[in-house]
């Protein structure tokens, strides 16, 4: 066996260990929500790019009207297919082929006091002509869109990303908390961010201080920290007793996770322009929404000061 | 006088003429509207783009929470400065200067028998150094999104249309009706319009055939004509009396309204990246939306009968 044949062996084992890793991340997370919602149970369905299955597909998994969560996603998807000239200027990608796999979700409380949060982990590789791997990358991350503050949630949900991180690069958790607070921004709302942050990190490419093996266990530890880092939160707010006026201030933060995702989120942007699964893609939108005319918290609310923190991101570890 | 500073002030002129055709517009609609609504009334707010009045402002006027209409606005602006290379990139402009004044209309009805309606019209001037204008043009229109479907109030609402075109170039009704079926549609929904469509003009410029007058007449008529194209189908439809299913359902199309505006509007986009006021821009978005997993209606529902001509656009003249 030739170099290059070991090589693409190699890709081929690590492509079905990040599939699997992927697959399972899915199972464990479906599990662990239906466990904290204790009524609705996830529903899959399974979908392909194309009838003949060439192109890869998905396993998209919902939860709408439970008991906690009342919609909700906890997607993944295997694709893959040749460089087209859309992909190689939107996205400047150097290749003839390409491949991508990951996990994406999003999960939109009944409670106001209970926070929304997504999460995304995914891997990307680029083939030459020769179906030799020509470049590779990881990305992801994780925020909390709280509508209520509570600084004890915000500091366990950070705090929990910041000691996954730390055990890989100290470096990490700082970096990708500002890549978090610079990219989930509705830059048209005065730079408000959707929520508090979290960790954010893309074209993450293996080198040989922290290669393949690096980058797939760093995804992973984050992908599992999901369940500690806001299935506490949802506990422990789940039963607080909420009033029409929360609910109506939840939905108008909706409207602004709304206008994030549609008019600056590149990942759903750039789905929905080539020819990506809508349903699929758009099932992080929030099931019920409102968008008032200049609806403005007074100065000392409670939704005053998630305002705030949303116009000037905090240190929370 | 020579024909340079003549042609200044003809232009001068013809500014003031469709600013307060604009202005006149406004007032008349806003008080057709309150009529029709019998309770709400508009509230007004100036707004400037700078805090020094260069760059001009707007007159946006909206209302909340009436008898018929659930939200709305009818806003004018005017606003003018350089060119930036932004706008060079993204609009193809080459100018300096530019100048631009027009009206813009959103109605969301709170019964989901009475349809939403869009109008917008506007004027464009571009100038050179010298500040000398080297090109103009006119562009509008207006479009019609029932939740449901009354064959009698599609063929009223575009025969209203055609009619007024007629009066101008019997090309116009056929070639503007296609534009907007062409313009109003979500791409990434199987193309799927947001409604029953209307009509749709751009970049029209004045020529020795059909000049500055006869591009200005247009837009007066067909800015005229909203209140006989609208208000008749308000008055049949607005004590219709529905079910939670029914607002289910026109929540639902409120979504694609959404949809189409933040992903695919030109206008939208193009406010909120050049710094436009986005509580301004932003009204049109409907007061409650409902985004579900994978909805669809039945066959043989009137909710499906009405998602066909959003996938099929039909000739209703």
């Amino acid at each position: 066996m030739d170099t290059r044949s070991i090589y693409k062996t190699q890709t081929k084992e690590f492509r079905s260990q990040w599939i699997a890793f992927i697959s399972d991340l899915q199972n464990q997370i479906c599990m662990a929500l239906e466990d904290a919602d204790g009524k609705a149970k996830f529903i899959e369905e399974e979908w392909q790019r194309n009838p003949d299955g060439k192109g890869g597909g998905g396993r998209t998994r919902v939860i709408a009207n439970g008991k906690v969560f009342e919609k909700g996603g906890v997607n993944t998807s295997v694709v893959y297919g040749k460089v087209t000239a859309k992909m190689r200027r939107g996205l400047q990608l150097e290749g003839a082929k390409w491949f991508a796999c990951g996990l994406s979700l999003v999960l939109h409380p009944f409670n106001p006091f209970v926070p929304t949060v997504h999460s995304n982990y995914r891997y990307f590789e680029l083939y030459d002509r020769d179906d030799n791997v020509c470049d590779r990358w990881f990305g992801g991350g994780t925020d909390l869109t709280p509508y209520y503050l509570f600084d004890e949630d915000a500091i366990l949900f950070h705090r929990t990303y910041q000691n996954t991180c730390d055990k890989f690069d100290e470096k990490f958790y700082p970096l990708f908390k500002k890549n978090a607070d610079d990219y989930f921004v509705n830059v048209h709302r005065s730079n408000e961010r959707r929520g508090i942050g979290g960790i954010f990190f893309d074209r993450r490419k293996p080198d040989e201080k922290q290669d393949l093996d690096f980058w797939f266990n760093f995804c992973k530890a984050c992908g599992h920290a999901f369940v500690d880092s806001y299935l506490p939160i949802v506990e422990k707010r789940k039963n607080t007793s909420f009033s029409d006026e929360n609910k109506r201030w939840q939905e108008i933060r909706r409207g602004r996770y709304v206008e994030f995702n549609l008019i600056h989120d590149k990942g759903t942007l750039f789905g929905l322009k080539t020819n990506g699964r809508t349903e699929s893609i758009l099932m992080s939108l929030p099931p019920t929404v409102r968008f008032e005319y200049n609806d403005k918290p007074k100065a000392g609310t409670e939704e005053n000061k998630l305002l705030q923190v949303c116009l000037e991101p905090k240190d929370w570890t």
